[in-house]
């Protein structure tokens, strides 16, 4: 085609080969001290290549050894138990998200073949008679997305599940600094595995899929054709991305909740306790609702944004004069990204890394911001090279449709217009991203509101939480609104689409920050059930609560993508539906009937969502009664009990995810079909803008509420919160231990006084807290993050059949209804 | 001007009269026995001419003499003491409210001068240049509007609160029958007497306006201005409607939620117990949110459906040569609304009343069932004698535009298609309205499912009721679409202010109904501060059950009311600005992005109104346990201890209220005039839609949650749920009472066998319910009502203001932005 194509492919590989580097070269030299003996020396060798002076004389003190040390005893078989028991953990976890992934993995399959059969069918009737061609290549194209998607989805949870045993490990290191360095490089890295290998394969497979196809839909003459039929491709990422997201997000939270409610219902147990059968569960719900759901969720945007912009560009007869290289502008801005985020990695690794618990949230903030700052430099001069100067979006070309008018279809200056939309995308995103951790990290006042207001139970907890979260959307609906102005102002639909990329830029940073959340949950968890020395757990601990807010940051990000992208998709489906060619009449019966209908599918949706985990969780918990029942000495923690069963706590969330993911995916996909089919292309319009405005802020206020009340229950737990302080100066304050601790003052005359009360675990406070963060759980982690894949894949839908609605009435649908 | 003003005017003053009649030949006479021996006789007496012959020989127990014989003891000095607390509490009640509406009103009244001079400026700026007479009429209609609203909310008030006792009193009757009969009745008159004078006056006020301004702008040549200048009334009414609903809403909620939180959390007693000072703010507060609230924002629905189809009609030429009859044509639906409301009203007072508890529902569902078909029977020959055959809606004639054309502005039916419009409101509000009930009263499945879910605490009731909330949106979303399509397609958009009008066609049954519920909330709390017999308050709770419920439906009208009212609205000021002929592009930089804000606003404005009710209710705490701290005796119970400092509570419930509701007021009105200003009316339009779109789904599903968690708690109260019962038959239950009631079981052999605990006040189900209680409180009554007035008002400021934004650059706002 020409050379232009090794700047995808070899950033593409370039990222398959660093995700591959990381895991064999800086992963996999950590022992879980299975061969003792050999990890040492073998990890201090390993790295010895990569690592700083410094660092090199520490890394001696790995694995069991550094262990060892961390125990107060030194008593060698204790510290084989423990290791045994890591091990363990490790093996189930790993072993439960396998299980889980085979059997969702099994049904995608069968979606896939069923789906695409029906694809191949319909898309082949479309408006200019029967084509089996496009029909078969679009559902082949749909077919190499899913499994692209299952495939990253996998590698990421294997590699998520390798490395939260190791992250643990890495924790017990001496000295302080190189433990804190060491065990958020591992987790940071595991999740750089899974950002890598999913960006890398993702631009690969597309552009392979491109070349064949271009063999066949010549891009000079069928451009239109070429692109429609690679859409496939975001519907299979997509369609994937709706299992991972809604199933991932049921059985996460089912085991969850599940495992909470037992807890505390059942036994009043803390929930990472061991002896709850439903921790494993709840450990391998982090991994596939965060890990495989989120991957394949980003996924799908990329890959939905690359084909929106691909099939609106096809549309510009100045863009495909250009050439292939202009065409195939999207992919660039991905493969930069790939380039410049390997670059930036280091910096958190190695440059400036990790030293204690205040720099975790420093370097990853550092990390997203740097890659936003070195992406809109990198991106600028590919602006210059690949578009050109002057273009019209529509089938003329510039110098005849321009004549004269202001129309945002006319670009006079390409290259600073389709910079400004990619920053505008980039930037976009980091505000978004920064808004989010302010609503939802307890180092910010709104949390710390939401924790106070604990102090009068869990109702008025409840009332702040859920007003934070509407507060929250107010910035980034306007970053939104801006973006989406801007970009369509200057590039028309195209520009929307390149935002949305631009926003998708900085996608391998942002998986490895939102993927290291859930190793280092699950590596606090390992180190709770396993007994490890509590300066470990507090390590993990505080990794963790910064992982909260990555994942509420990640959780942005995905949203504020799925917005644009779903736009970009809307406008490529009015485009490519060429009847709407005045544009599509807000004041239409069937536009406004179905904009009410369209804003109502996010609040459908989420009720069945949440509505699901509650059920799910509901049969774990009684599963976990009847264990402590049935199972002799499991509650009284007898030593030499039988071990909890919990691989039926897997089986339960597991079969349940499968179960109730079947109704909210069926509304989804059906719902753009059947108002096509029915109703005709300006009610789908409709119903898509309506998902879309509605949707994204249902989302985000799901999200960040649910995530503010995990991050105030934190706070309390970490003893933030001091309830009836009159003021006086809280000097002297002579802390007592327990759920309350007392700050007692002296007075001027030296008799000492009780003027507050922290609060701790078990307090009213902390357990009003806890009601908030379990009503936040399926919010933040189900609802929300799925209602990102509600407005996606509608709107993908919609343009992989709008051939096929065309073909009925002329886009008027069966009941013939509009004018 | 016309003979068929006779049929406008006289019903308007039949309202009025009947209204005077309810209250003082219905009410007045119940004594609350302050003239000892007068009552009994004057009540019997008065009514004999109404009254049954069954009824009234029963008449004579009324007032103090049959409260003597439901008390036990008998004695006198007892029951003139609580006679005497019933009055006090009484007059606390109606001074407190009477003391907030005055605070309330100073405060609209100067709103009122303030905007109705910007108004006079602005809109006197219009695009024809300076024309001061428009300006100063729409100001003058302006005030009108608001001032009539404020009668309205008053009359109704004062009444509610007049009413409140006596419902009370009238539950004492003996026999039983007779007792729910009168005191139903009682409520449901009061009701009454809100809803016919509001509409009498609403409707009579408009009409005057109309005549006295048609002297100055002639119909036949300047009916657009004539009904622009009127659109201020319309404006008026919402904008008093504003400030009843926002600060009546915090005011109510603030009392609410802090009263409930001061029992529970400072002293641990009942909510409505006599020594909590927050009571009597917390009884007045449900007057002001659902009385004077309730009733100004219905007001301003009917005022600004009634001025959005004025206006529209304005611009048809066919209408306006119809002449003046066809063009109020909208008037004369309300007129029919008042006489069949009057008509229907009889069945549930005398021909079929209230017999027992079972029948209150049944009544109240008849009643409205009842007035939907009668009005939709007379309605049918209104519309063939008012409305022409064929129209077009623009301003050419029919018989030149629609020749061979299709358009949905030629009406080739006049009177089948206003008649069909007209009905799918009416009909679409029932179903609403019943849809509601389904999911709000614990009749029914889904509301016992959140009762049962308080099982795993109070995290799984909040999880349950907000899935209960989002999943109760889709009939009526569906239901809305309907009407908005059928309508629009039918009549463009004289059919959706049709369809609005339709749908408050019942306009006095739904607000007798829903008035019916806070007097019998009153008359409950009454009951219980004046230590009446326990058989009273059970009538009085049953009473108020059902009230909760008709609040539910009440609020489910008045969304679906304001929704269809938004849009009407949005169609005028679209028609209006004649800028936007060919449509609104929904795919403009502008509209989309403003889409996304608009959105966003409902969400932005709740977290405004539920953080201040949250604010406030901590600042009723405060006081409440001061009051306990300082006043000697009164936490305890001593007897003759100082009275709490009912006024404090009052003082503090008002001021909060009075200050909170100035940001979210600021927000609405400056929301679409900012945009209008700076970005022109492509983007209001944009706003608009996103606001409605977004609006709606918020504003039913917080209502909804609110009512069904209200109804789980009182389905838990009076033992409808069971935890844990086997597959065994219940049959020989032997019931133990205390929190926990054992329904025990024989078994086979005799041996008794506990199989279900029945739950009640003070379980531990009970708690978790009272929590998802409190969380709704501001749900139901502050936020999602409001975004009711947020959906309408943003739209009449923008219809008020369009021509001033039309100068604007014209219509592109001061940025100059959009194409």
């Amino acid at each position: 085609m020409s050379g232009g194509g090794a700047l995808i492919v070899l950033p593409a590989i370039a990222g398959l080969f660093f995700a591959f580097w990381l895991f064999t070269k800086k992963l996999k030299p950590i022992s879980l001290g299975s061969e003792i003996g050999r990890s040492a020396s073998d990890y201090s060798q390993s790295t010895s290549r990569n690592g700083s002076a410094s660092s090199l004389s520490a890394m001696e003190h790995t694995g069991e050894d550094s262990l060892m040390r961390g125990m107060e005893s030194g008593d060698r078989a204790a510290m084989e138990e423990t290791l045994a028991k890591v091990r363990r953990i490790h093996h189930d976890v790993r072993d439960g998200a396998r299980a889980f992934l085979n059997a969702e993995y099994r049904m995608c399959v069968a979606f896939l073949a069923a789906f695409g059969v029906a694809i191949a069918v319909l898309t082949s009737n479309g408006r200019l008679g029967f084509d089996a061609k496009s029909g078969f290549a679009t559902a082949a194209a749909f077919a190499v997305g899913g499994v692209t998607s299952m495939a990253s989805g996998y590698v990421g949870m294997m590699v998520a599940t390798y490395t939260n045993a190791r992250c643990a490990m890495m924790a017990t290191l001496k000295p302080e600094h190189l433990a804190w360095k060491e065990s958020f490089n591992a987790a940071f890295r595991g999740g750089g595995v899974m950002g890598f290998a999913l960006s890398g394969l993702g631009l690969l497979m597309m552009y392979f899929l491109m070349l064949v196809y271009s063999a066949f839909f010549s891009f000079e003459t069928h451009a239109m054709e070429l692109f429609e039929c690679i859409a496939g491709f975001g519907l299979g990422g997509s369609a994937i991305a709706m299992f991972g997201r809604v199933g991932g997000g049921i059985y996460t939270k089912a085991a969850d909740v599940g495992a909470d409610l037992a807890g505390k219902v059942v036994a009043g147990i803390p929930e990472d306790d061991p002896r709850n059968p439903a921790t494993i569960a709840d450990n391998v719900g982090d991994n596939v609702g965060d890990v495989a759901g989120m991957g394949s969720d980003l996924f799908g945007s990329f890959a939905e944004a690359t084909c929106a912009a691909l099939v609106i560009g096809a549309q510009s007869a100045d863009l495909v004069a250009a050439g292939w290289d202009s065409i195939i502008f999207p992919l660039y801005i991905s493969a930069v990204g790939i380039l410049v985020c390997i670059g930036v990695s280091f910096v958190a690794t190695d440059i400036s890394p990790v030293r204690n618990e205040i720099s975790i949230e420093r370097v990853l903030k550092t990390q997203l911001t740097l890659s936003t700052i070195a992406m809109t430099i990198c991106i600028y001069p590919i602006c210059y090279v690949f578009m050109p100067q002057d273009l019209y979006l529509g089938s003329s070309s510039f110098s005849t449709a321009c004549l004269g008018t202001t129309s945002s279809r006319c670009i006079s200056n390409g290259p600073r217009s389709a910079f400004a939309c990619i920053a505008a995308g980039l930037w976009g995103g980091l505000i978004i991203g920064f808004v989010t951790e302010y609503y939802t990290s307890h180092s910010y006042a709104p949390v710390r509101e939401v924790a106070r207001s604990t102090e009068t139970g869990a109702a008025t907890n409840i009332i702040y939480g859920l007003a934070l979260g509407y507060k929250s959307t107010i910035v980034p609906v306007t970053v939104l609104a801006f973006g989406v102005w801007l970009s369509f102002s200057l590039m028309d639909m195209y520009g929307v689409a390149l935002c949305a990329l631009g926003m998708l830029g900085t996608l391998s940073t942002c998986l490895a920050i939102d993927v290291y959340g859930p190793i280092c949950d699950n590596a606090g968890g390992i180190a709770e059930m396993a007994g490890m020395p509590d300066d470990v757990r507090d390590k993990t601990d505080a990794l963790d609560a910064a992982g909260n807010t990555t994942a509420a940051i990640g959780k942005g990000f995905a949203i504020g993508s799925a917005a644009l992208v779903s736009l970009a998709l809307t406008a490529a489906f009015v485009t490519r539906t060429g009847a709407l060619e005045n544009g599509v009449n807000l004041l239409n019966p069937s536009v406004f009937a179905f904009l009410l209908i369209g804003s109502m599918l996010p609040y459908w949706f989420s009720a069945m969502t949440m509505k699901s985990v509650g059920v799910a969780a509901m049969e774990m918990v009684k599963e976990v009664k009847r264990q402590f029942d049935t199972i002799p000495g499991l509650l009284e923690g007898t030593p030499g009990h039988a071990p909890p069963d919990h691989a039926r706590c897997i089986k339960i969330s597991t079969d349940a995810s499968l179960r109730e993911m079947v109704p909210p995916a069926t509304l989804v996909i059906m719902a753009p079909i059947i108002t096509g089919t029915f109703f005709g292309v300006k009610a789908v319009t409709g119903l898509l803008a309506g998902g879309l405005a509605s949707g994204v802020q249902l989302a985000i206020s799901a999200s960040n509420t649910g995530g503010a009340w995990d991050n105030a229950k934190k706070y309390v737990e970490k003893g933030g919160l001091y309830i009836d302080v009159p003021k006086r100066e809280r000097a002297h304050s002579d802390p007592v231990e327990g759920p309350y601790t007392g700050a007692i003052v002296r007075n001027v005359d030296g008799s000492p006084q009780l003027i507050s009360v922290r609060q701790r675990k078990g307090s009213d406070c902390h357990k009003a807290a806890v009601v908030g963060d379990t009503v936040g759980d399926p919010l933040k982690d189900t609802s929300g993050p799925a209602v990102n894949i509600l407005m996606k894949l509608t709107a993908i839908i919609s343009l992989v059949f709008a051939d096929f609605f065309m073909s009925i009435n002329d886009g008027r649908g069966l009941f013939l209804v509009g004018n």
